[in-house]
């Protein structure tokens, strides 16, 4: 074995000061390929200090930031980490890690950024709350009412991280943490921290960060929930044995910390009866499956570990997958060319696979491809032979006669292993896929839109993620095991229960949900949006004030205008509308809702913007969009109609010069009867 | 005491059966205000066959019905409580409810099921499944994507109930439950069983439920959590001592029960610093801590019990509430003429309440108002006099020198108790809140926004449901102590971290979020709404298919049609919208969005009516609105457009002979490029 005996500790990052870790209680952390020493790590960082640098500075420096700053930081985060990717890509090469499994973790890592960045701008308001849902009206008079408000929590994302995905792991985490705004405290698994410790690295020397809004720990963590309560909330990563322990504490049982966790999960995929061997979808699914064996060497929580197929396609999908293995993957160090599978993360973690799969076949396993010996291996030079400093492990291929073996279900090797089971009908499969117990993700793989239904319905409520792969997105797909930040990444029972990305979805994960009631006015000052019932101030016309000027409330008022028959008939002409409710007295009157002719929807709020309009050059730019359009009362030629239009919310864009405004509009005619209401969404000048 | 030695066992429902309990190991339930026995309860149901029945039969009938049908149902049960309302208010006045109390808990349980009745129809789809959020597309080409779906629970929720509301707290949980299509097994709290079994004979008696849609167990339910799995749900109202057992169970922390839990909560209402004592805002708070006091005698998870006032107010807000309290209320029978309050549910309770108080004084409260002696009480025969036999308390209100006495902010005496405590300054006020650590609701009453803002704000993340209280809105409030089945009921922390209503928030509690992706066509059909990219069939116009004929898919694809500048200048002529960016080539160049004069987007919306509106009379009965309207690329003169409509969503409605249908239009130009995406929404006939 090759060793040197000097390496660097790796360091914490608390309250802005680098620090490592105490030398004594040291772990030696050696390159996954060759052995040799990288970095030492251990000792117990200063949890309390964190918490309460986190607490203090990191909440009312990122906390003060609306949304759109904080996605703007992210953006400008993810574009440090693609300038040090070549760095990154380095040090990573050492945890085991191909250029392809680098790529899943690091550009993975920095895309949830980039996402969460343009998420933020495009989903949330400007501002540090989120207002949840429709304003609820509580009394007949309009005079209380309700609303929900998402506010920060006011404490810190503490975030325990496995050891399989360094950057990943935590920017998958620190993301949506971070655009919540609350302060992130990232534990990495020792075994790949010093990668996870580079790329905290990247983040600093940018100088982005807002002062707290980032930490991190190396070493020891025992203890942590001790320092947190209802402020605060835990993202955890790992086994399923210590995510029970974190569920039982007294720290989430008793003093309410949130708490989410990512655990042991058994993922499968099922093959329908109706896919033929060879068949183009086929061959995706085979080529799925070996995928996930190989990609990060099978260290991935979402990696394939039950293949459920038919019975009588056993057999083909073995064969088929051992072809496609020994076809396409060179095992060996990943800074060799060529090599496709890199080895495991460490020596301890090859011997933790190799006594799993030793169980699985106790349990009643077959081994059909691979093997628990130390395989043969392309090394850094080219040469190949055996490496036995590197956590190097064939992919094994695992059948069971018995489909039902409890291990199966229930035991993951993790590592390069899946196993394959038999199913009789559809009924079996789904009950198959959820003797899994929960899971991140299953793959469903059929044409037959029967099959994929009956398939999808019955595993819905045991998985996080069902993925129907055919050969028609075979190309496209992003891949069974690649959580993509737009969807929820977690899973029920077994897989920790908890909700991981997924867009916006995930950042009101570190946000609490309060029902305020109160008076129009109140709801309106304190949501920062306007509500019916509350003062407006019909002083000039709104659309003549920049958002330097214009307030929540601003409202125009217009006079009645006639609709006449004359203009239900030209307006039909001019356009081509000539639906019979406008042209025809006796049909308008048949039909259940129109007294008789009516005039047109469109027309109304043609007339309406007629009415509300200012023509001169100003401060609004453009009409962008309309929302919540509902016709309420029908408008027959005669009656007259008025439109209010209100500025409901104001968001200035932090990188332009102007932002969005949405208006309340509401028509009414002469007898005061709403006709429509709906929101006029325009682009409005900060100044001038 | 006046006893009788029989009364009728309470009877659990199982299984379509009613079943008393065994006699043996019975427990006497006693009329709260004079101690006649009325009902005998005991034994342990057979939880397991509960289970089983839910699981299969229950999952079956309700299971499969679309949730307008549900809804429906919900509206039928509520109507056939409301038949039974004299009936079941009798019953509650024997557990010591006066007529206000029996109508917050018989009147409110019914408003619930009212609400989740409307709330169904109006705000879900009339199917099985809810999707989630927009599409995300997750490949350039389109080709790939992803939609969140919601699916129920497949198995049973089982509802733990507290004593004080026998009627409500079990119709907020199961109406929810029922709406998600999850069977509920209700266990009440034994001292107040038999009301609660009066309410669900009379649903069970309505014939109206799917059959194991409801089931009711009475007695002991020890060792239920060792019945339940991942399936699902659990919904406990009760001790935080308990709830915290429930939250360690393996059930919960290994097997993905899904748990929440509303329990203890030392609620808090706070007086602004701007409130003079004697003015009309003042009143409204003092009426609302007494009538959190006194209402259900004070036996309320949601009553005040921290009264927290300016320093120099402590004085003048207890002489008001003493004087209030002995201006208003009436001790007593329930049954008997004038009485507001009445006594404690049971003599158990009384002397658990006198506990609490004696703790409460041991920690530094001063009785100010009221006592732990019996007290005089007005008898069902208009007496006065004691009544040994009854379970009365006099309204207690205690004075804490020490603000931060921790037992005032840490003992919950379950019945007409609080305690008023004084801070310096708005964040004093908001740390004495915030260390309820976590309550239900509290109450800020003040007139001036930066108060109500900074309090708000400041409590907001500890707290379920904050009401902001002022004279305007002291008539129409709903209450401090009234969750709304609008608004979300729970809090974090020590209130158990749970999210019981909230309109359809809490019917997604017993529902699990998949993420789906594959092609737009899996997604269309998996979801039941079509997506950009999947088939369509543009075969017939699809305004002349009815409800029976039209399928999600079918599309109409009209012609170009040139937009020319007479046609803008004319539109801008006949509605008044004379906009420069229309009408002045200059001035809408130098617009930052458009290339010169552009077309009207209401005209546009306007010809795209024109080109897809099909005139005779047809199942297209109306539009009855819009939604999701953005304008992409502007229209110049002489630009043509064309617009494609595809039926994407079909809604038909129960209780009519039509449905709503949701159309994707797309308005693109001479060149292909989008130039507006909408949403028309539409009323269709089902048959014709």
């Amino acid at each position: 074995m090759t060793t040197t005996t000097t390496a660097p500790p790796v360091s914490s990052w608390i309250a802005g000061q680098w620090a490592a870790a105490p030398v004594d209680d040291e772990v030696e952390l050696r390159d996954a390929a060759t052995g040799i020493l990288v970095a030492t790590a251990g000792g117990a960082p200063d949890l309390a200090a964190a918490v309460d640098y986190a607490r203090t500075v990191g909440q009312a420096s990122l906390g003060e930031l609306p949304f759109h700053r904080r996605a703007l930081i992210l953006k400008a985060l993810a574009q440090a980490l693609t300038a040090a990717k070549d760095e990154l890509y380095a040090v990573s090469a050492r945890t085991g890690a191909t250029p392809r499994d680098s790529m899943i973790d690091i550009d993975g890592g920095i895309g949830v950024l980039f996402t969460y960045a343009s998420k933020g701008r495009r989903e949330l308001p400007n501002a540090t709350t989120i207002v949840d849902g429709a304003p609820e009206s509580l009394s007949r008079d309009g005079s209380f009412g309700g609303q929900h408000l998402w506010s920060r929590l006011p404490g810190v994302a503490f975030q325990v991280n496995a050891f399989n995905f360094p950057v990943w792991g935590m920017l998958e985490k620190f993301a949506p943490a971070f655009l919540a705004g609350v302060p992130s405290i990232v534990k990495p698994a020792t075994p790949t921290s010093y990668l996870t410790e580079a790329a905290v690295r990247v983040m600093a020397d940018s100088r982005l960060l807002p002062e707290g809004s980032l930490q991190l720990v190396v070493g020891q963590a025992h203890g942590f929930l001790d320092l947190l309560d209802a402020r605060d909330a835990v993202g955890f990563t790992g086994s399923a044995s210590t995510g029970r322990i974190l569920r039982r504490d007294d720290a989430v049982t008793m003093r309410g910390v949130t708490l989410t966790t990512e655990a042991d999960s058994l993922n499968a995929a099922i093959l329908g009866p109706d896919v033929e061997p060879g068949s183009p979808d086929f061959e995706a699914f085979v080529a799925s499956v070996v995928t996930e064996m190989t990609a990060k060497a099978g260290q991935k929580c979402t990696a394939i570990r039950r293949v459920i197929v038919p019975d009588d396609r056993v057999d083909a999908v073995i064969d088929a997958v051992r072809a496609r293995l020994e076809a396409k993957v060179v095992l060996g160090d990943p800074r060799a060319e060529g090599v496709t599978m890199g080895p495991l993360a460490s020596l301890e973690q090859r011997r933790e696979v190799r006594e799993r799969v030793a169980e699985l076949l106790a349990g009643g396993g077959e081994m059909v491809v691979g093997s628990l010996e130390s395989p043969e291996v392309r090394r850094a030079d080219g040469t190949t032979g055996p490496e036995d400093a590197g956590a190097f492990l064939r992919p094994i291929l695992l059948r069971f006669a018995d489909a039902d073996a409890p291990v199966v279900h229930a035991l993951e090797a993790f590592g390069p292993v899946a196993s394959v089971i038999g199913y009789s009908d559809l009924v079996d499969a789904v009950r198959l896929a959820n003797r899994g117990d929960g899971s991140l993700v299953a793959t469903v793989c059929s044409t037959d839109p029967d099959t994929v239904a009956a398939l999808v319905a019955g595993i819905s409520p045991f998985h996080g993620r069902v993925l129907v792969l055919d050969a028609s997105v075979a190309r496209t797909s992003t891949g069974h095991g690649s959580p993509v930040p737009h969807l929820v990444h977690g899973g029920p029972g077994r897989a920790g229960g908890g909700t991981e990305l997924g867009g916006i979805r995930s950042v009101l994960h570190y946000m609490r949900r309060t029902a305020l009631q109160g008076s129009p006015e109140v709801l309106t000052r304190l949501t920062g949006q306007w509500r019916a019932g509350a003062a407006a101030d019909t002083g000039i016309h709104p659309f003549r004030k920049s958002l330097a000027t214009l307030r929540v409330g601003d409202q125009l008022a217009s006079d009645l205008r006639e609709v006449t028959l004359d203009d239900i008939e030209h307006f039909a002409e001019f356009t081509g509308d000539t639906f019979y409710a406008h042209m025809d007295e006796e049909a308008a009157a048949a039909n259940p809702f129109f007294p008789g002719r009516v005039a047109h929807g469109y027309l109304l709020l043609s007339f309406a913007a007629g009415l509300f309009v200012d023509p001169a050059p100003g401060p609004v730019l453009a009409n962008y969009g309309l929302e919540n359009l509902r016709f309420v009362t029908p408008v027959s030629p005669g009656d007259r109609v008025r439109v209010t239009l209100t500025a409901k919310q104001i968001s200035p864009r932090e990188s332009e010069d102007y932002g969005e405004v949405r208006w309340d509009a509401v028509i009414r005619n002469q007898d005061d009867e709403i006709v429509a209401t709906y929101d006029v969404l325009t682009l409005v000048a900060k100044e001038g």
